[in-house]
């Protein structure tokens, strides 16, 4: 049915391997169809000037995409000497999503980064890294605990992410691909937990709009899919998982 | 019952003031209970590299506040050297707004630049914005079909914005002022046509998350407010209202 | 006899509108004919790191131009990622001219930064900035003896500024609007104090020269016009301007 | 007798997997221990302005690290808003090296981008990259000749790279890791061509120095195990190495 | 009398080395005191954008320091990434001051670029840069005649300048070295044709006022120091300053 | 035999002149041939943060052009707002030679700033730049002592820079002026200790490539070189050489 043989609400073939790199606290390959983003959580003793003294942690995320990671190769934000805003927005995004299910002072003073660097584009690159980003973190936080640095868990939730969308003959889509996306009229991105709540939607009319009724079919297709990706990052995480009280 | 004394389902005391500056084929003064946006949109006779020879034009938007539009003065962005990831969303999120009911074939080989610049804010900034922005760039298209230089208008629909919030009492509020949206547990920004369609929808929780319910009923509440914006762009356009199919 | 219908020694119609925006302590919109510029005095409890432990205050200027304040749009300097050397220019002269009216061991350890935004230009912005940046800080320290932070005036003369210019037929000129300026052979800015003493003059002969009479018959009409803007500012401060002893 | 068991003169587990992305026209994921970088060659259509008109192409290369390929996590370049020294030696280095053995006039008006990312480094960073650019840049060209874009094979040699040190016990040692590297007292980078012929070496005293005889046991150790290198990027290459004259 | 023995109305030592580097068109060191600045203007055969097609040139400038020109090391703008604004308010003033006595169009469609570098700074340093760009821009236009390129000088005057101050006991000095200018209440930088008329004058009150008299005084004092230089550009320019109508 | 006349094994004529400017702790204008390098020894009374509270200092080195120190004008490295590639090359190269020959935990809690700023460009500048800042480092490290500021001189060896290369009839030549450097097969810098030792060589085959012989070759004609610039220095340095142990 779809260009890729895919049903409406199938996602992509996902997998998420664990200790990607040997140096992160935290790291992870999420693979969603083509599209490939490294996952490196990195635990820093100390935290922005803005929370210096309040015995609380902090989370942040960092987006970025090898020149070669799509079809035309782009030239690299460190030769422009300027981030693009579209990067901006996306790095934004997933430190907000996570800040959403992590318990701040648990953490302590310490502060997570998350680098999301996809080295392979095929459409979806955002939500891929905030689902793979929670598994680096998850692990990160995971060693904290190991190592006797902190008692509790601090991530209280499962959190995942995917997009969904409307094509011109108006059917709705699960995890649109790079192809979909660009031919999409309405894209929507959602991010929830395992208790079924949103923590970002962002839904979008590409010189197009949407009815609140197409937005709520959206929403319950998207639902389904994030419901998916919750079983394959307890895969991922193994016991990890079960630290979460969620 | 708010705060300033408001219904939860009140917008803030809104004004449009039209040719606010001299110079822009559209200015206006958009006030939003004390949020102020002056909004100007400039015509210029070429298009980017990517739409060169195409026969179609461009709209694109920037935004910016004055260093001290809030109670604590910011530095400015021309002296750090480059721009907030905060500012470049705004701007790119109220240019696809834009680009949302505007038949960019009509428009011919023109570049119309919005440039939204706060002198005082109070919450909504973005979606003060976006309500101004679309009435000063109507403004520039009456002018091109004034001057004949394009034939028919460009303008497919009227566009304006609001936002949505609940708050740590589970109510639904219209309309954040920035007490209001700083203590908000989800903000919600909407962006409509007077067809009743979104144009653009991004929720968010802030260290928190919502139901599909809960999203259901800002919508709900926000689609009220914003039919209530269109009014107000209408008096404020005069006739040029009418150039509008929509 | 002027484009406009002025006299020669005639300055443009001006008025000074205090309170125009809400946050800063001092807050002014000056329109020297269809020129205007928001001066923002804002007061930060900390000086520069070249003062610190002196015991004494600090006081510095910024200036910009929304884009679209010109005929033409210009590029923000907050994209361009640098700040043109004419903003400089101006805002190290506005600067410089406030320090030479205040006494910053009265101001404590502060720092008043003034930002000066023209929203609409038609020539003379600098010296209206400076004229109108006076206002908002005498305004600002007004404040600081209001609410007992200071006990004296630092303040110690009024502060104003004017163009004066020598145009092709050799006739001398008063408060050049943006059409004579970009003709005239010579231009001189003048800012003085209200006992009658230069603080700054800057002449430019622009690709052209001057004698030393021309010098003295331009420095005799710039005195006279700056001599009504005390009076203005002086009504524009009300009680605020008896504190300065000048 | 080494860290990690290796004899002196022993190169370290080195592997080549090519195509290793999908979008780029050669791609190779390089592994030297527990170093590893993909090195992708991207074919432009363009030469740079200074060989405009020329009737020849051109090559170069860009080299970064992921924040956390080390131990500690480096702040990203695109953040700092500049490129460091050592990023800058390196990738003038790696387009120098594969300019030797490229006939540019036989790649015809095009530019060959090589990216090398480094994700996990262990030491000897910059001479992986040689090594595994030289593959992605040989597979780049045989597409051309693939497709009928270029006649003949504009790589002239084989190309490869390693490091050789002394020790703080005077041993000279093969390609050191990170560990290695970091107490070494002198360092020697090489670049050879299958023929036996240096490219380039540039060996530094680390706040030490060394002699000609030393040098001499450095280059000759160096030599003998690039030869090896020859061997892994044949098998990588396959039928793709025949096409090199050399 | 003053600190190293002058008189109130002696310049200091001056000197003008010419073709002191072999490459510019125009090579000129200047000696005045301790101040020393190479100035040295280059030819570029083409004209910036604004001026394509007009049949004139440009002249502009550019001023740095060494790093320890001065007494403290200060830090180099390159490094900083950023042209500070004294640097940028100092080109400026000598571009503008050059462009007073240069008839663009006989220069033809060509910039000539003045580059003035202090290696050694004791105060004064912008006056000594114009009076040596004006002799390095004279000897590169005297060269375009000489080669043939141009037919007539573009020079139209003899162009110098010097500073002037008045110190804490009122009395007026010519020419100050920096400890002088760091202690004087008011600075004027004057630039002058040898017609006697000004092109520019710089008057600040340095935290102080001036009346009109005194700056008549140290306008007089200033005009018989400029005479003086305009000898000295003569005698290092030889020959090619009778090319000079003036 | 060479295009200057010299023989293969000559080097350009070369003076070192001392106090060359008077504010830096050492001052040395290099002149090696049309080759001229202003080497400026800041000292500075403190250090880096890595190495704060260590007890140790630091040397590092700035090296700049100015913009017609070549045949061609050059844009300034602070217009462009980035530092290029070559000059960090060159820069980095400069530090970590003279590191090789300094003890920093006798230089104290001190950073030196070396600033090399060539003035006049024609081949071998890097080269000319390292013998002129050992000069003016180990001035600067003699007027410590002098000062009683250090007991016994951090230098603990001459240092001194050149150049060799192989030119297209596989000539080995000394010192390489421009015009044989761009025409030169293979370029190789070395920087020696007055011992005999290496602290850095760099060899480059410019689209070409070298064997061990000529390798050989071309060190041995490069060590006869260094030798006779030690001299030079020792003459230059006076009694301040004979601080050095070697």
């Amino acid at each position: 049915m779809r260009e890729d043989g895919r049903q409406l609400d199938q996602l992509r073939e996902t997998t998420i391997e664990t200790n990607f790199t040997k140096h992160p606290e935290g790291s992870v390959l999420i693979t969603v169809g083509d599209t490939k983003v490294i996952c490196n959580a990195s635990v820093e003793k100390k935290v922005p000037p803005f929370l210096k003294g309040e015995g609380k942690g902090w989370i942040t995320a960092e987006y970025a995409m090898l020149p070669r990671a799509t079809a035309q190769r782009n030239i690299r934000e460190s030769s422009k000497g300027k981030v693009a805003g579209r990067t901006m927005e996306i790095q934004r995004l997933i430190g907000r999503a996570l800040r959403a299910v992590i318990d701040l002072e648990k953490l302590g003073e310490r502060t997570i980064w998350v680098d999301c660097d996809v080295i392979q584009a095929d459409g979806g690159t955002r939500t891929a890294a905030i689902t793979g980003a929670f598994v680096a973190t998850t692990m990160a936080c995971a060693r904290l605990i190991d190592e006797n640095l902190i008692d509790e868990m601090p991530i209280t939730n499962m959190l995942a992410a995917t997009s969904v969308g409307i094509d011109d003959e108006d059917q709705v889509l699960l995890d649109l691909c790079y192809e979909e996306d660009s031919q999409a009229d309405v894209d929507l991105n959602m991010v929830m937990t395992d208790e079924g709540k949103f923590v970002e939607i962002q839904g979008t009319g590409e010189e197009a709009t949407f009815s609140h009724d197409q937005l709520n079919d959206m929403l319950k297709l998207g639902t389904d899919g994030i419901t998916s990706l919750f079983e394959l990052q307890r895969n991922a995480l193994g016991d990890d998982a079960n630290l979460i009280k969620g």
